[in-house]
C-alpha cells in the first residue's frame, strides 16, 4: 500500500509502505474512512526537530475494523470506530482517573496517513459509532480522534463554565475547535485571537463573540480592556510557543484558569511570574478517549459540526500538497481520502 | 519605639524606629499581641536578594486596634484582630473572585516585628475575633496571618479532598501546617518529606501517616513506591526551590494537583516536561483574607492548634537570635513578644 512518509524538512512523500499486521493479540487493523494532517505534524515537517530517517506520518483516524487480534473482545470486523492518537488500555489507574493519554501502557499511533493502520490496546482505545455513519459525518467523526478532543480538553482544562469569559489563543484548527468547545460548555463571552479573515469568520460561526487581532503585549492589553481591567476567567492556549503561552497566562485574571494543549516547543515558565499571576495551569495531551462517547453522541445528533475545520480535502496521494497548504496557511486543516 | 531592622546579610537588629501613624483615612494602627519570623524573611536575611538599605521587617501580626482612620467603619479601638500579610479592600473583582492577595489595591505589610504596625485597607483586611482571646490562643491566631493560611492554601491549591493521598514537600512551618490542613480537609494518606526528627514528630502530630526522608530522584522513587507506582493525588510545594518544585511535580500522578506556596527563587518550569506530566499547577501568595473567618473559628473552637509550630519564643528585643535560630534550623519558627 501507499502512505505518507516524511523524508526531511518540508519533504513528505506518498510512498510504498508495508501494510500493517497484527503484532500483538490486543491489536486491531482499521481500514481508514479518512485521515488528516495535524498542526503537530507541521513541527517535524518544518524541521523541529528534523526527522532522522523516513518516517510514516499520521495519528488521526476513523474507519472500519478490518481485523482484530485474538485477545480483542469488544470489537469485530465491520464496525466503524474512532480512537485517540495515544492508545490506552482504559483500565490502568491513570485511565481510571480520567487521563488515558497518560495510560501506563499508552502507545503513539503512527502511520495513519495511509489506507490501513494498526491500533494497539484496541479494546481500550477504539469506540464504535452507533451504526455505520453516512459519509457526511466522516469529517466530524475524524476530528474526535485528536483535534476536536484537544480543543475540548483546552476548554475543560481552562475550566470553561456557563457565564464565563474565555480567551482562545491560536486560530489553527485546535483553537477554532476550542472556541466551539467553549461555546458548548456555556461560555458567555469567547474572545478569539486571530489575524486571518477566514479563520475569524469560522471562529464567529463556532461561537466567538469578539475577535482580537493584536498579539503580545498589545493583545494582552486589548483583553484587559475588554474585561474591565480584570482579565479573562479562562484562557485556551492552542499553539505551544513562548509568546502564545505568555499571552494566555497574562490575559487571565488572578484565580483564572489556563488550559494549554499546544505541544510546548522551547517554552519556559518563570516560577516567580507564574506565582504572582495566581493562575491555574493545566494541560497536556488531550485525554481524548475519555471524551469520545460524549463527543460521538454530539456529532451523531448534529449538535456540533467540528468537521467544518477541514477547508481542504484531497486524495491521500496528494498528501504533499496537503502539508504545503497548511504550512503556508492557505488551509486550516487538510482532510485526506485514502 | 524599637523593632526589627535588617541591615545586611544575616544582620538584623532591634533598632529605634518611628512609630507608625495613620497616613490615609482607611488605615488602622494595631498594638501587636505577638509577631514572628517568616520563612520568607530568611531569603533577604540570607542575602537573596541583599537589602539595599536598612529595612524594617515583619508581616505576620495579630493584636488590638489602637487607632483607626476617619474612613474606617467596621473596626474600633480595643478590638482584637488578625489580618493578612497583603492588605486588600475585599471589594474589588479579584477579592470577590477569592484572591484578595491579588487585590487591585493590595499593599504589603511591613515592619510588623515591632510593638505597633500600620495596616492599610483596614476594613477589608482585618478580621476581629469573637471576643478578646485568652493568651494561650495568641500563637495559633498569629499563624493565621500568614503561615497557617499559606499551608491551607497549599492544600486547597493541591485539591486535597477526603480519601486522597497528599505529599508535602518542605518541613518548615508552612509544610507542617500544610500537613495539618491536609488532615483537616480529609486526606487519607499524608506523606511528609522531612529529614529532621523534631519536624517529623510534629508532622506526625499534625496528621502525617508516612515520612519520607529521601530527596530528589530517590524521594520521588519512594513516593511512587508508596503509591503503587501511580504517584500522589496532591502535592504541596512549601519551599520554593527548583529541587522542591520538581520533587512535587514528579511525585504527582497524571491529572493530580500541585499546590505551590513557597515563593519561587530561580525556579523554571520546562513547558514540555510539565505538559507530559499532566499535573494541575496552582499557587501564589495565599489569599489569607478569604480563609480567616473559617480558620479563626477553628482555632477558637480548639479544632486546630497551629501555634504548635512555634518552638522558640523570645522577647522582641532578641529578634536577632530569633532569626539565627531559624537560619541554622535550630528552631522551626520563632514567636516574638513585643
Amino acid at each position: 500500500m501507499q502512505g505518507a512518509v516524511l523524508h526531511g524538512t518540508r519533504d513528505v512523500r506518498f510512498d510504498e509502505i508495508a501494510a500493517p499486521k497484527i503484532t500483538r493479540p490486543t491489536d486491531a487493523i482499521l481500514r481508514l474512512a479518512a485521515t488528516c494532517v495535524c498542526g503537530s505534524d507541521l513541527w517535524p515537517y518544518r524541521g523541529t526537530p528534523p526527522v532522522e530517517k523516513p518516517t510514516p506520518m499520521g495519528h488521526e483516524y476513523c474507519g472500519v475494523v478490518e481485523e482484530v487480534g485474538s485477545a480483542v473482545t469488544s470489537l469485530k470486523p465491520g464496525q466503524f470506530v474512532i480512537g485517540s492518537f495515544f492508545t490506552s488500555d482504559n483500565t490502568c489507574p491513570h485511565c481510571r482517573a480520567g487521563y488515558p493519554s497518560s495510560c501506563q501502557h499508552r502507545e503513539s499511533v503512527t502511520g495513519a496517513q495511509a489506507p490501513l493502520v494498526r491500533i494497539s490496546n484496541a479494546d481500550g482505545t477504539l469506540v464504535p459509532t452507533p451504526e455505520m455513519p453516512s459519509d457526511d459525518l466522516t469529517p466530524s467523526l475524524l476530528t474526535l480522534s485528536d483535534v476536536m478532543s484537544t480543543g475540548w480538553f483546552a476548554a475543560e482544562a481552562a475550566n470553561v463554565q456557563p457565564g464565563k469569559t474565555a480567551v482562545v489563543v491560536g486560530d489553527g484548527a485546535v483553537g477554532l475547535l476550542g472556541v466551539l468547545s467553549a461555546k458548548v460548555m456555556g461560555a458567555e463571552r469567547i474572545i478569539a485571537m486571530s489575524r486571518h479573515a477566514s479563520r475569524q469568520q469560522l471562529a464567529r460561526e463556532f461561537g466567538a463573540t469578539d475577535i482580537v487581532s493584536e498579539r503580545g503585549d498589545e493583545g494582552i492589553a486589548r483583553i484587559k480592556e475588554l474585561t474591565n481591567g480584570v482579565g479573562a476567567d479562562c484562557a485556551l492556549e492552542c499553539v505551544g510557543t513562548q509568546q502564545s503561552m505568555m499571552q494566555a497566562i497574562r490575559s487571565t485574571r488572578p484565580g483564572g484558569h489556563v488550559g494549554y494543549v499546544g505541544v510546548p516547543h522551547g517554552v519556559q515558565f518563570g516560577g516567580e511570574e507564574l506565582f504572582y499571576t495566581h493562575v491555574h495551569l493545566h494541560g497536556g495531551p488531550a485525554p481524548a478517549r475519555r471524551f469520545l462517547p460524549n463527543l460521538i453522541d454530539m456529532v451523531w445528533n448534529g449538535k456540533i459540526n467540528p468537521g467544518k475545520v477541514f477547508d481542504l480535502s484531497l486524495p491521500l496521494s496528494q498528501v504533499a500538497e496537503g502539508y504545503r497548504a497548511m504550512d503556508e496557511r492557505r488551509a486550516i486543516k487538510t482532510l485526506l481520502q485514502p
